[in-house]
């Protein structure tokens, strides 16, 4: 399903802001979360996202009447949300008055071999280094394409993510995960502040470590940090988390840790 | 006039990857340059950016059509050029076999004020600092958040462009223009390996300088270097030049040179 403004398989103005500069920002989330507490942290990331770019967030009830009619096709699944600044006048100024484009759209669930959540999964580190933009970082905004030419660096379907660098060699996050690494008690992700997106899962994962008796350091890692850790964890709203298995010729056995989370972000989701 | 992939007043697919990730690049030239010497440095340039994002470029015949149709209606505007990867799949990884879709629309001509060619004009320093990426630097590509952003910082519309610095200070361009510097007998502009695009306009400058007793450099360039110049340009395939009259405090007088880049690229377009 495809839904422009509330309008099915409506299509969008070539003069939108969101394909002219990527004025926008998107999420995406499992339908099956679309209307449980994961949609509240959803919206609210939504929301918070669209306050920093100064773009007018619709309300929460647009979206959930798109969600609703959805779900009335198809319950199983992806539903990206994304919000433009709009149709736009020629030029970069941001209009004050620009109205939003809001689309919500349906995707079948991707087909990860189980194997991933069962057995962890294979990753590369990637050549591309991620750009520090303060203003930008954080945000889950249309501004892509080093996530896209990332994500070309490789074609071996047995590679599930690549993990992306910045400019000084620490770790960011995979090409479409947040990244976890528990050492000990401790349990690190990196500091978002220059690079990257902040996921919901992410927050979720830090939310549990306490529970799980873990401390957190939320910190700049480098990639031997990450090698000497004793588990590695990857994680989206859609493929929730995974083990790395393989990094390199580093090999993981199988982690204690990967299985607690999961089983804590499929219950705590109704 | 607007066609996409030659279909007059068409829409856009929402899982268009323009839209989805900004993955596609962009030029915006005047209609009357739009089938002379200069059409062919920007189909270069176009054709140069799709390359570095392996992007499969549309041949030139295929704008000239949707030109020629474009210049049947108005012969005075401006012609922007759009193309993205195309329809896109679920995630980031970009399809060999996408098939790129192609933008053709006008605009009129931005009404700025003949006082920008006669006097000059009152330029500010952005707060934003650009971002460093090597392997999207020089490309006009659709990933434009930053500019958004810095163009976004002001709105009294006596100030006509604002200049943007890297993270080290150096000073990139505008958010809409290409920067160059005189001093003595020396033309500044600064090097945009890491950020900034490398437009059309720029290059006819560069072209121009030797004939105008004029050495080049092409460099790091401080705010105190052009400020200590004795003379600013900023340039563009729409405005043209003009000359930076008011950075803050500091004033120019009338420059010698502006008058005779303009005249060149005026000649130059046959």
């Amino acid at each position: 399903m495809m839904l422009v403004n509330g309008v099915a398989d409506a299509m969008i103005q070539p003069t939108d802001r969101g394909l002219s500069y990527g004025d926008g920002i998107f999420r995406t989330l499992l339908l099956r979360d679309a209307f449980n507490r994961n949609w509240q942290r959803h919206y609210a990331k939504l929301a918070a996202d669209c306050l920093r770019l100064g773009i007018v967030c619709p309300e929460a009830s647009l979206f959930e009447q798109d969600i609703i009619r959805c779900k009335q096709e198809e319950n199983v699944g992806v539903v990206k949300l994304t919000v433009t600044r709009g149709i736009g006048q020629r030029g970069y100024m941001p209009q004050q008055a620009a109205i939003p484009t809001r689309i919500v759209s349906t995707a079948p669930l991707p087909a990860y071999a189980p194997q991933c959540i069962g057995d962890g999964v294979a990753v590369r580190v990637c050549q591309l280094r991620l750009s520090r933009q303060p203003l930008l970082a954080g945000i889950k905004h249309l501004n892509r394409l080093e996530n896209v030419l990332a994500r070309g660096e490789w074609q071996d379907p047995d590679i599930m993510e690549g993990l992306l660098q910045d400019e000084a060699g620490y770790v960011i996050g995979g090409t479409m995960t947040n990244v976890f690494a528990v050492r000990g008690r401790q349990l690190y992700t990196p500091e978002l502040s220059n690079s990257g997106i902040a996921g919901v899962t992410r927050e979720r994962m830090l939310g549990f470590a306490v529970g799980l008796g873990l401390s957190v350091r939320v910190t700049q890692l480098s990639l031997a940090d990450i090698l000497e850790s004793d588990e590695v964890m990857l994680c989206n709203s859609i493929i929730g988390v995974w083990q790395v298995r393989e990094l390199g010729q580093k090999r993981w056995q199988k982690g204690q840790y990967v299985k607690l989370f999961r089983a804590l972000l499929e219950t705590d989701n109704d």
